[in-house]
C-alpha cells in the first residue's frame, strides 16, 4: 500500500482524493488544506486525518507520496518541502508560472532525487492515447500536421483570471503543448501566437485573451496548429487530428449518450460532456494508477519535472509572440 | 444507338426521359401518353416525337425497346404488346398485381424470347451495392439475419390507395422483397405479416395499413425482418443490415449535407433526402445502363421476369398471412 | 448505511460488490458462497465476513437486504428466505425459470411485503434511459414500431447451455421483453418467434438456438420486432430503435474509443464493446442506487416482481411459437 | 438560351462542356483549343464547332459568352481579348499568377463593362454552402475561430509544379482564401504562412512547397487557420469548421457509399472522394448555372474581378511571409 498526502482540498482535490480511495493500491492518510474545515470534511469521508499544517503530514512515516492540488503559485514551494521530506510528489500542473521559479524547484527535485509527476491528465484519455500509440505503431507513417482544438464551456471567474494573466496559454493550452511534445516525440523550434477578446466585459472584465491560435514548428519539420476558446456553448471541446505520410488519425469528443433523435426539422444528438472532470473521467484514474505504479516498481514517472518546464516554456513564448506580434524562437536546454 | 420508346409521361416518366436524354448510348424516340398534352411536352423537350396511341411507336423501326412508366394494372397489356411488336422492354414494377396476368404475360414474353427488365432500381443504389458486393466477397461469411427499414415519408394520395389495396406490401415492400433475394441469393419459404392502420381517417380513409412488419424464414435458414411505415417524418428512410458468421454490414441513408451544428442544445444534422427520386437517382441511371449494356451485349437483362414474378409472390403471400394471421409458406416454382 | 448481504460471490457477484464497496450509502457486510474460498476471497477485499451458510447472514441484523447473484434455478429459494427473514431482495433476473415456482415464489413475497428489486439492468443505460425519457416526453408522439437488436459475441459454455435450453429467450431476450414493455408502457398480445443453430457443432453442441427473431403485436397496436444471436464477433451489439408518428429515436452502441483511422483503404474505428459488464458498468452502478433509494425511501423498487413474472411469461410464449410454428397470444394477467 | 464558347479542351474543359450540353438555358457553340484535335473531339461531343483559333469563336454572333479552362498564365489575355470582343466571361481561377497583370485585365474589365464571373466552385459546394448559410442566418453568432483543411491526395506533376511555384498558395490555398473572405464577410488583415516539403525528391523533384499552413487575422477580429497537403492518402480532405459565440459549424466530407462494415477488428467505411471532379461534381453544375442566370437576369455574377483580385493578394501575402518567416500585412484596397 502506498499513503499518500493530499494537499488543497478543493476543485480538483475531491476528485484526486475519491480515485485514491477506490485504488486497491493507494490510501488516502493525510488531508491538507488551510481551510481546516474543508480538510476535515473531506478526509472524514475517507478515513484519512485532517490538518491545516502541511508538516504534520510531512512527518507521518506513513505517507510515500505528496498530491498537490492547490493554487498553482503553491505548487513550488509544497513540492521542495514535500521533496526534502523525503516524498515522491504528484503535482497538478503547472509546476509554476514563473521561469526562474520552476527552475530552483528542478535544482532541489535533482538533488533530493525525487520521484516526480506532473498531472498532464490528457495524455491518459483513451482516445488520445490510442491516437499516441498509432502513432507510434507508424500507422500514418511521419506526422506532418497536428491540429488541436482545446476549448473550454466558460471562462474562469474574474478572481481566478486576474491571478493568472494569459491563463488561455498557462492553463489551457499548456495542456496541448505538452500534448504536442508528447505525440510527436519532438520539440517546438517556434512559436507564433494570436489572441483575441470576444467575450463581453460582463464575462471578461479583465479583458485578458479569451480566444487564442498558435502554430508551431518542429525540429523534425512538423506544422502545428493549437486554437482555444472559453466560450464552447456545446461543451467542453478537445479534438486532436494527426495527419502524415499514411494517413490521419483523429480524436473525436465523446457524448453522454449515442442517442440519435430523427424529427421532422433534421437529426440530433446530444452536445459533448461539458466538464473537464466528466470528459477526463478515466484519464484521472489512469494517470495516478500510472503514478502508483511507478513508485511500486521504483522507475521514473512517466511525465516528469522536464515535461512541465517545457510546457511552461513553450507557453511563455507563445505569450511572448503574442504580445510582440513576432515568431519566438524556442531553444529548449535548460 | 439504342431507339427508346418512353411509355407514359407522368410520375417516373420524366426521370426516366431524361436520363435516357443524357446516355451517350440512347436516343428517346417517342413518348406515349394517352395525355397527348403530356407526351408532346416530354417529348418537345428532348426531340423526341408524340403519340396518344401505342402502334405508332411500336410500327417504328428506330425504337429498339419500350420502356413502360403506366400504372401498375397497364403493364402486362403492354408489355405483350411490345413482345410482339419485336421491341426490348424495360417495365417499371410490378409486372402486374394479378399473378394470372403476370403468368400469361410471362408465356409471351417466354414465346418471343423478348429481353425482359423490371425495374426493380434499389439493386443499383451504390450502397446496397456495396453491401452486396461485400456479401459476395465472403465479407460476413455465411449470412444469418437480415434487417431491412423501408419506410416512405408520406401515404400515396387516396385515389392511389384505393386502386391498389395493400400497397404497402405490393408497392412498398416488393422492393424489399426483391432486395432479400438478390443479398441472400436464395428464396425465402415462409412469410409472416402483421400490419396496422396508424394513420387517422384524414390521412388515409380507406384504411389501408400503412404500417407492416414481415418476418421471413430463408431455405438456406436466414432470418429476415423488414418494417415499413407510410409516415416517417424524417424523410425516406431505406436501411439494410445484414449480419453474419463474420461481420455485420449496414448500408445507412444519405443526407443532403454533411453540415453538422453544435450548439448549446446538442448536435444538429440535415434529416434524410425526401424523395426517393433523390435517394435513389443514381440508381435509376444505373439500372437504365444495366438495361442498355445487357440490349448491346446481347445478353439477358439482370433482372428478368422471374425476379418480377417471384417479388409478387412473396408479396400475395405476405398479404395472405396479415389477412388470415397465420405463417405463409411459400412455393416459388412455376 | 444499509447493510448487504451478497449471495453468490462468482460470475457478476464481484461486479456488484465492487459496487456496494463504493456506495456512499451501502455496506457489504456478509458474502456468501457455497464455495467457502470464493465467499472468503470477495468479502476479504472489502472488509466484510463470509460464510457457506446462508443462514448466517440472514440472522445478522446488520443486514437489510439480500442481492442474489447465484444461478438461476436458485433464486426463487433464496428470495423466500430472504423475504421471510424480513429482508429487502434485489434479485438478478430471471426470479425463476418454472412459471409455477415463480407464482409460489411471489405468494411469499406478497404476503411478507418483502421490498423486491428483478436486476434488469438495461433499463439503466444511459442511452436507453434517455430513449425512454423521449418517449415519455412524447417526442416521437405514439410509438409505432420497435426493433431491438441484441447479440452476444460468444455462445455460453455447453454446461451453462445445457442447463437452460432455450437460452435465447430465458437468457438474453428476456432482458429485451421487459424492455419492450418498459419503453411502450404497454403489454404484448402476441408473439410470433423462430429459431436457427448457425453455429457449427463445436461451439454449440447441444444444438440450442443460437439466433433468434421475433415479432411481437402490443395491446396498443405497435409492432416490434427483436433479433439476436451469439455470434457478434465484432463485439456486444445492444441497439434500439423506436419509430413514431413524430419521428425516430435511436439508442446506439458505444465504443472504447472515438478514434478514426484514416488510410488508403478506407476509415476504420474501434468495434464495440465486447462484454455486458463494459457496456453496462453503468447501469449496474444505478441500478444498485435505484434500489438503495428505494430502501432508503420505503418506497416499492422500481422494478418489481411483477415485471420479472411477465418478462418471463412472455419468454414462454416465445419458446412456445419457436417449438409449435405457430403465433401464440399472450394473456398477462396473473 | 446563351451561346457559350469553351476554351481549352483538357484537364476541367470536359466537364464543364458536359454541363453546358446538360444545362436547359445554355448551348455549347464552339470549343478553341491550340490542339485542333482535342478541339474537334470534345465539340464533336456536343454538335459544337471546333477551332484552334478564338478569334473564329469571337467573331460568332451566337457566342455570348466565353468559358476559359486553359492554364493559368493565358487567362489574362483571353479574358482581354473576350471583354473586348463583347462577351461575357467565365474565367477559372486564378485569373493571372501576376498582380500586375491582373490589374492591367481589371482595366479592360472595367471599361468595357464585361460581366464576369471567377470559378471559385467551392462556394458552390452544398455543405459548405449550408454553413455559408447558418453563419449569415446568425446561428452561430459572431464567427471568432475558422478552421479549413484543404489536401489533396497526390501532387500535380513536375511540369505543372514547375510552371507555378508556391502552387499550394496559388492554385489550392487561393481556394480557401477565397472561402475565408466570403463565409466571413470580412477581410484579412495580416497573414503568416509556414511550408514544409515533406514528399521525397522522386515525387516532388522540384522540392516547391508540398504542406503548408497559414494563420490569418481578419479586419473584424476572427482567427483563421488553414492547413494544406498533397499528400491525403485517404482522398480528398476538405473540410470547414466555424466557431462562434453561439456554436460551431462543421461541413464534414463526403464518402463514396454510407456502408459500414462490421468485423472482429473494427469498423470500416470507405474512405473520401479521390478527385475534386467528384467531390465537387455539383459545386461545377451550380456555378454554371449561377452564371448564366447572372446573364440572364442582366446582373453582376456573384463571384467577381475583385473577388478574384484579392484572393490572389492574399496567396501573394502568404508567400512573402513564407519566404520571410515575417508576418505580413494585408492591405486590401486597389
Amino acid at each position: 500500500m502506498i499513503g499518500l498526502c493530499l494537499v488543497g482540498g478543493g476543485f480538483i482535490g475531491p476528485l484526486h482524493a475519491a480515485n485514491i480511495a477506490a485504488h486497491p493500491r493507494a490510501k488516502l492518510q493525510w488531508v491538507v488544506d488551510l481551510d481546516r474545515a474543508v480538510a476535515d470534511a473531506l478526509a472524514g469521508k475517507y478515513g484519512a486525518r485532517a490538518t491545516a499544517n502541511l508538516d504534520d503530514a510531512l512527518a507521518d512515516p506513513a505517507v510515500n507520496a505528496v498530491m498537490i492540488c492547490t493554487p498553482p503559485r503553491t505548487h513550488a514551494l509544497i513540492i521542495e518541502r514535500a521533496a526534502i521530506a523525503g516524498k515522491a510528489v504528484f503535482c497538478e500542473k503547472p509546476v509554476d508560472l514563473d521561469m526562474r521559479r520552476v527552475e530552483a524547484c528542478g535544482k532541489v527535485l535533482r538533488s533530493t532525487g525525487t520521484p516526480f509527476f506532473v498531472g498532464f491528465n490528457r495524455r491518459f484519455d483513451p482516445g488520445h492515447r490510442a491516437l499516441f500509440d498509432a502513432i507510434r505503431k507508424g500507422e500514418i507513417g511521419r506526422p506532418e500536421i497536428l491540429v488541436l482544438s482545446s476549448r473550454d464551456p466558460e471562462i474562469s471567474p474574474p478572481d481566478y483570471v486576474a491571478a493568472m494573466p494569459f491563463g488561455i496559454f498557462y492553463d489551457t493550452m499548456i495542456h496541448d503543448f505538452d500534448m504536442i511534445r508528447w505525440l510527436l516525440a519532438d520539440e517546438p523550434i517556434e512559436v507564433i501566437a494570436r489572441t483575441a477578446c470576444m467575450l463581453d466585459a460582463k464575462e471578461n472584465p479583465h479583458r485578458d485573451p479569451d480566444t487564442a491560435m498558435v502554430m508551431l514548428r518542429m525540429a523534425g519539420g512538423a506544422l502545428v496548429h493549437v486554437n482555444s476558446s472559453f466560450r464552447a456553448v456545446y461543451g467542453y471541446d478537445q479534438r486532436i487530428e494527426a495527419f502524415g505520410e499514411k494517413g490521419m488519425l483523429i480524436s473525436r469528443n465523446q457524448q453522454p449518450t449515442m442517442l440519435e433523435r430523427y424529427g421532422a426539422d433534421g437529426i440530433r444528438q446530444d452536445g459533448l460532456l461539458r466538464f473537464f472532470v466528466e470528459r477526463y473521467a478515466e484519464s484521472y484514474v489512469r494517470e495516478l494508477n500510472d503514478f502508483l505504479r511507478a513508485l511500486d516498481e521504483q522507475r521514473t514517472p512517466t511525465i516528469g519535472f522536464e515535461d512541465g518546464r517545457r510546457a511552461l516554456l513553450i507557453a511563455d513564448a507563445a505569450v511572448k509572440s503574442a504580445k510582440s506580434g513576432a515568431p519566438v524562437a524556442i531553444v529548449m536546454e535548460a
